[in-house]
């Protein structure tokens, strides 16, 4: 069971302030030290569009150097997929919007370029950087708020698409948080019909109160791999109406009380919750199991 | 698929301040005009310890004249259950904690000794109101602040005393919010297998962010009918670290997204929330879908 986490990333680009390098650090050090195994820590995109992830090189080379991490970075183009492997990290992240409006604003390509553009990364990679993971997030794989309706035909193919372009890690994401637990069932049964376990994990925001509703529809037909963001930090600056990551600490306790280990400690989370609020303190943060406390019946996962 | 606003009775027993009766009709009348079909909306308890409750009687005759809505009371006792009666209430809701620590704290009595007091109110109810519904709520079911752990066979001991007594409207209630989705089938199997058809609904709270996960859990496992208070409110006074109610909207959003026809309409219940709001401003409103609006792509199911 893996929990990556994605609030440094996913999290910060649509905060309201800019946190600093240090605090960013202090940050990812804490998530690491309560179990966290895998963080994406940041994108290489222009900081004239996204300022808060001026600093990702930092950022990786610090993650870096924190054992038993594995560190990810988004890249939404070659070139951004080089800066990630210059500065050391594990596995590059690329989206590809699934819906021709979010694709247009978030990445200013259709659909069908964005994937070629991945080809383009996937032949760079092998010859250049073979050790380094790639994995391709599917965005508003479950609805647009630009779109609408987002057709399982459409997620079918553009996975295989990927797929088609040697990419092993796919996962789909709920980038505005319009699914529901049934179309997350259905699109990955569909999904995974067609390019088996190359389909990887789910990324679902919690828009509409139903992250973590859908995660559990996710982890009942097979899926072991969620994203999430502490505090449930998150957004898209382009997705109108997009909200919160869902919050990694109570997806956490939900895995753990059922039975799923997931190597990461609660107690550890929730002092990582307080570097996160020194680093950005105006920045609203969410979440059960903060509020409630660790009942005192909690059982880890074995 | 029935969904039971329990807002007007556990939503407000942990609210700060009185809500006024000309208010809480206002939002029980609002409540009907968005669908709700069964409205617990009371209890008839001594004044002095829930000072919240002491117009019951006014609100059950207020909501007996709105056409179609079945009125619930809860009543903890006998001389509870009989002014229930006389208000006219249609169904009598009699809670019977599973825990010791939460029965001796609530009621001031044994669990077994309050399935006595049940096995009174259904001989007195066939005598004297052979019309009027009984149900009765296994409250702890799924975990005790008090006592911790509560076991499976212990559920399920008191819901076969419970239909031994002749009670055919059994459910469940995750009072502190303590359950995971795992627990939640595993319980209903266990109670389902003893008492069969007598089990009917499921009573959560969000307490550590799970309760609607807990409710597809549920859902999963054959349940179809659901308490939940509009924008969260709720908790029990004599069960610590207990929060809300899961989301009256929220549930019924995700319901109808996967195709349960609910009778709802959520913009009527967004309606009732500005009631709510109106009648209590002071309370935190809780709820996801009032934050985000209604998705333009969102359809009703058929």
């Amino acid at each position: 069971m893996t929990v990556c986490e994605v609030g440094p990333r996913d999290g910060l680009q649509m905060a309201k302030s800019i946190m600093t390098t240090e605090a960013k650090c202090a940050w990812i050090a804490g998530l690491a030290a309560a179990g966290v195994r895998e963080i994406e820590v940041g994108s290489f995109v222009p900081a004239r569009l996204i300022p808060q992830m001026a600093d990702t090189d930092a950022v990786v080379r610090f993650a870096k150097g924190i054992a038993g991490l594995t560190v990810v970075a988004l890249a939404p183009n070659l070139r951004g997929a080089q800066a990630a492997v210059m500065a050391g990290a594990h596995r590059v992240s690329v989206p590809v919007s699934v819906s021709a409006g979010h694709s247009r604003a978030n990445l200013n390509r259709s659909p069908d370029e964005q994937v070629a553009v991945v080809g383009g990364i996937v032949a760079w990679l092998r010859e250049t950087a073979p050790g380094v993971e790639l994995e391709v997030a599917c965005s508003t794989a479950f609805g647009c708020s630009i779109d609408g309706v987002v057709p399982e035909t459409g997620v079918v193919r553009i996975a295989a698409a990927l797929a088609a372009h040697g990419v092993s890690q796919i996962g789909l994401a709920d980038t505005v948080g319009y699914a529901n637990p049934a179309q997350i069932r259905s699109v990955v049964r569909a999904v995974r019909a067609e390019i088996g376990p190359a389909l990887v994990g789910l990324h679902l925001h919690d828009t509409m109160g139903l992250g973590i509703a859908n995660a559990l529809a996710g982890l009942e037909v097979g899926i072991r791999d969620f994203d999430a963001a502490l505090a449930g930090l998150g957004g898209c600056p382009f997705a109108p109406g997009a909200s919160g990551n869902i919050v990694t600490e109570d997806l956490v306790f939900m895995l753990e009380s059922m039975g799923f280990a997931t190597g990461i400690d609660l107690d550890g989370l929730i002092k990582a919750r307080a570097l996160l609020h020194q680093g950005l303190p105006d920045e609203a943060m969410h979440g059960q199991l903060a509020k409630a406390g660790i009942p005192r019946i909690f059982q880890r996962a074995a």
